[in-house]
């Protein structure tokens, strides 16, 4: 019944194609009789509108792409939660995608989105993308696109993200507001520029508070899917410097890892060695201590990034001018026992 | 640029349209120069073949849909690993929906995807789903279905899950054979299969050890988003039955909410109170104590179902016959402190 065409209806009912095709799309000048008859007859015939054929004409899939590094338990779970539901609100359909951190997997799976001619894509890049010609191909392909999260200054496009720096730097901040003063951060890798903001950030606040910044007290974490970085960088610096009183981690994963390591060798959180986290996952309220950290919004970041997407594809299809947006949401400190 | 097409590279080139779409499909009959000289020309004209042209000959789209109830940050998070991994393997994009555990949102999914002509369906029921016509009409439209971990078991299609009950059996009797007796069973809602099955477990295994049934030691827990369920029924429980000595929990979820409230009033997890979890999530590693669980194999699940789901598409398109299947993955006890 898949192949019952609205040739066969128009033929049954004695009307033209154009009216029925019409009567499906509930245009006001078929009569309501003529609509009713047609509807019923399509439901008997088990007929839905070809979706390739009104893509064809209408040039519009209603569909965008979402590329996310990793799918994880965490950040990202709760940034599609946010672009699922403006998606649902706008009746947009919503392909996912990871890129696994690898730039070679993000360009495959842009041109795959390209090809299938997605209406729009969102994107937050991988950590090794350090050069951007694979992104600006989308924005030479007129198709919309949104950065968010980890996103690149230089790329011409809408974002969607936070103030890591800021953020980062109100972390360390209170920090040194409970009176520690050898505070370690555990960094993610050199590419992103998120983990860079997060970096100059602790770095920033150490200076402005006239503490000496010393390299050795940072560790890289560049495994963004489980703790163990977390953890046995805790076990390397509780070796090599016994005497921090506090690490800055650049995710909350890196801090449970830590407060793992910390609880296995009974050095107590906060009283020995305090830590902050930076997400607000819904494991800083479940490890012991509960995680001290930074509400990175991830629902409010996907939410936001698919309402511009959304926007701009619709402007876009009007004709209309529009300029590019950045969006930074704001992130607050969640004070709990672990700093 | 976008709209270079086929014709304007063969005119260019001097070949047919056929030639210039046969160089870009890599047919063997076609040479290796002029292939070379047709790819360069349309890289040059940023050329990307019509996605929704090729669907509408080849009436196929390498998408497929799948509806879960929730995005959590545990086990459909890992389905959707497993379905994204064999998605990738086999050049499948994956349409990712959310029913919200709503009947009514589940029906309007499936609609769009069917209208979306997508070829094939992986789902999860939500839990208000107990009539499966909308279902039914996923397999009238001979469009592949294979169900996952919320199945329906009237429903004629392959489907990938656990044994819940036999799983649960042996949740409840390990905890018997620690010398538990009085044991009670925190459950999922009353229409899932899922819910039903470790329900029956947990009753089966208290009548084969001669332990006396009490409904009143079954509390519901219907909500699959948070922990506070498990939280406020643990509060409920300490009161009414304050002789009760483990509880069975029908997922990590909630099992960590009431993890958190024996914590919160200082009662002792295991020794005043044992918890017993299904899923061994993320979090059951990080709770303190840490959760003894049912492993329930997430990212196996979803990559089984999505590899049957791809294989039935490739046999209808090839006219094979197969039968469906039903596969039953391996669970098993993790032991660890809670119980």
């Amino acid at each position: 019944m898949k192949d019952a065409t609205l040739k066969q209806i128009a033929a049954q009912l004695g009307v033209s194609i154009t009216t029925v095709s019409k009567a499906l799309k509930d245009y006001p000048d078929v009569s309501k009789k003529t609509k009713n008859a047609v509807i019923a007859l399509a439901k008997k015939l088990n007929y839905t509108p070809n979706s390739f054929a009104v893509n064809l004409r209408t040039k519009e899939s209603r569909t965008i792409g979402l590329i996310v590094p990793t799918v994880d338990y965490n950040f990202f779970s709760k940034v599609f939660e946010g672009v699922l539901k403006e998606a649902e609100k706008r009746k947009y359909l919503v392909i996912i995608l990871r890129s696994n951190e690898k730039l070679e997997i993000e360009k495959k799976q842009i041109d795959l989105l390209l090809k299938k001619r997605v209406d729009g894509i969102l994107m937050s890049l991988s950590n090794e993308t350090g050069d951007f010609d694979h992104i600006n191909n989308i924005i030479a392909y007129k198709t919309p696109l949104v950065l968010f999260d980890k996103i690149a200054k230089l790329v011409n496009c809408s974002k969607v993200m936070i103030n890591d720096r800021k953020a980062a730097y109100d972390a360390v901040t209170y920090l040194i507001s409970k009176g520690h003063k050898k505070i370690a951060h555990f960094r993610g890798s050199y590419i992103p520029q998120n983990s860079i903001d997060r970096f100059l950030g602790y770095k920033r606040a150490l200076e402005d508070n006239n503490i000496f910044y010393d390299s050795s007290l940072v560790y890289v974490c560049d495994n963004n899917t489980d703790f163990e970085d977390g953890y046995n960088n805790a076990k390397k610096i509780v070796n090599d410097h016994p005497d921090i009183s506090a690490i800055f981690a650049v995710t909350d994963l890196v801090a449970v890892g830590i407060i793992k390591y910390l609880n296995d060798i009974g050095v107590q959180v906060p009283q020995q060695i305090a830590v902050f986290g930076f997400c607000n996952s819904f494991m800083s309220e479940i490890i012991t201590p509960k995680l001290t950290t930074i509400d990175q919004p991830g629902f409010e970041i996907g939410k936001k990034a698919a309402s511009i997407l959304f926007d701009e594809i619709e402007l876009i299809k009007s004709n209309k001018a529009f300029e590019f947006q950045s969006v930074e949401l704001e992130t607050s400190i969640i004070e709990r026992e672990s700093a």
